[in-house]
């Protein structure tokens, strides 16, 4: 299934022990109700509370085959909240899983750098009052561009890391009036790596941090204070790739 | 002061008896900061519940002129809730008065035609499953244009109706991917006008309603059964003008 939400009000994808509202407790609360029993939920990758998902991928082991496709998307989108919705649903075929079938994911990150942040998108930019360079933005963004292990660029120390190398195939940056989105395309993305490089490519766009400097982070192969995480409410799941080509080209 | 505000969680503009947040109390809250009196805020004219604006215009006495319009601003838009932006602030001219003074407005009315809303949009279309004829729809619009008596396509009876004689300058329906928008210009409006002549236009794009009918509704100056009121959270306020020539072609 493809999924889309407004993170603004979820803890987040995933279920969590507190029993705060995620997407993943709705979307398996109407499972229960078309199934009569617990069927459990993957994605294709969680996303941090405030984060939101134009196309997140979901799949679920129906017990049997009695609804369709159809049937099962005009079904979550009755009984689901307004804030998640369902765009597709498909037959997978055998052994696909929403998380190891992903060969790739596109992230988006918007930034609105005007004085004052239209109402209507407070809970969908990042308010960034000073001036963004975007040129030296995207200079700082060819550095991050191929294969690297990323853990500068990944959630605090602190957090349990496995492996930190990740493929980044593209990274655009684009101004339209006073919005700056980055767009990011990639193999897979580390915990709060996509926030970081925002927060990071930011920070170079208003001066504070060189360009040149990207190499010698990565090289370092550390977090360090010198990369700020982006707040979450600027980022959107664009889409998620399954062994289709992705192409090194954003628009 | 022109003002945005999301009205997704406000009780309209106006200030209510039962103590229902609006965007007038959030304002005339932080005009009591700043002067320590109670000052009163009006508006170019009220929006209901639900209902958003880019460019509403409010305008205020100042009991003194210690604050610069700039000063002015920021204090706003540091102590009203983010739902609520102040764009800008300046000095009328002796006698100005945001309602008395208003030669037009412009409103635009959003339509999600598409079989899906998109969660993020979902407090600011209508959703619309329906395919609609926009060729239909300009064509009914044509009918709406000039000086009219508008009954027709004011609130329903029973809520006290003055004068409803109006000028409409321009309206334009224009369709951008699954959006179709409704852009009205005007002298003025009446009471749920603009949400009704949505209605209407969209009864007219669906095929239940002929275009040549609207003059025939306009003749009958009262409203009936046939136009329905399009839901508040399509509209937006988007402009007020005062004393600026009116163009009578929209983008």
């Amino acid at each position: 299934m493809t999924v889309a939400y407004d993170g603004t009000d979820f803890g987040g994808f995933q279920v969590q022990k507190d029993g705060v509202r995620t997407v993943q407790s709705e979307m398996e609360g109407v499972l229960y109700q078309l199934y009569q029993q617990k069927v459990h939920v993957e994605c294709s990758g969680r996303t941090d509370a405030g984060v939101h998902a134009r196309g997140q991928v979901v799949h679920f082991d129906a017990p049997d085959n009695r609804l369709p496709g159809d049937r099962i998307k005009v079904a979550f989108n009755s009984m689901l909240p307004a804030d998640v919705r369902v765009n597709s649903v498909r037959r997978a075929p055998p052994g696909f899983h929403a998380r190891f079938s992903a060969t790739g994911k596109e992230y988006r990150y918007k930034i609105w750098t005007g004085p004052v942040l239209p109402p209507l998108l407070r809970n969908q930019r990042w308010h960034h009052r000073a001036g963004l360079d975007a040129a030296l933005m995207r200079e700082a963004a060819t550095h991050l561009v191929g294969r690297h292990d990323f853990a500068a660029f990944a959630a605090n120390p602190g957090y349990s890391l496995g492996p930190t190398v990740r493929e980044i195939h593209a990274i655009s940056v684009q101004r339209k009036g006073h919005d700056l989105e980055i767009r990011v395309r990639g193999s897979g993305f580390l915990h709060k790596m996509v926030r970081s490089i925002a927060g990071g490519l930011a920070k170079v766009g208003r001066g504070d941090l060189s360009p040149s400097v990207i190499p010698r982070l990565i090289e370092a192969g550390k977090r360090d204070g010198c990369v700020p995480t982006a707040p979450a409410q600027g980022l959107i799941l664009w889409s998620v790739f399954y062994g289709l080509p992705i192409t090194d080209t954003l628009p």
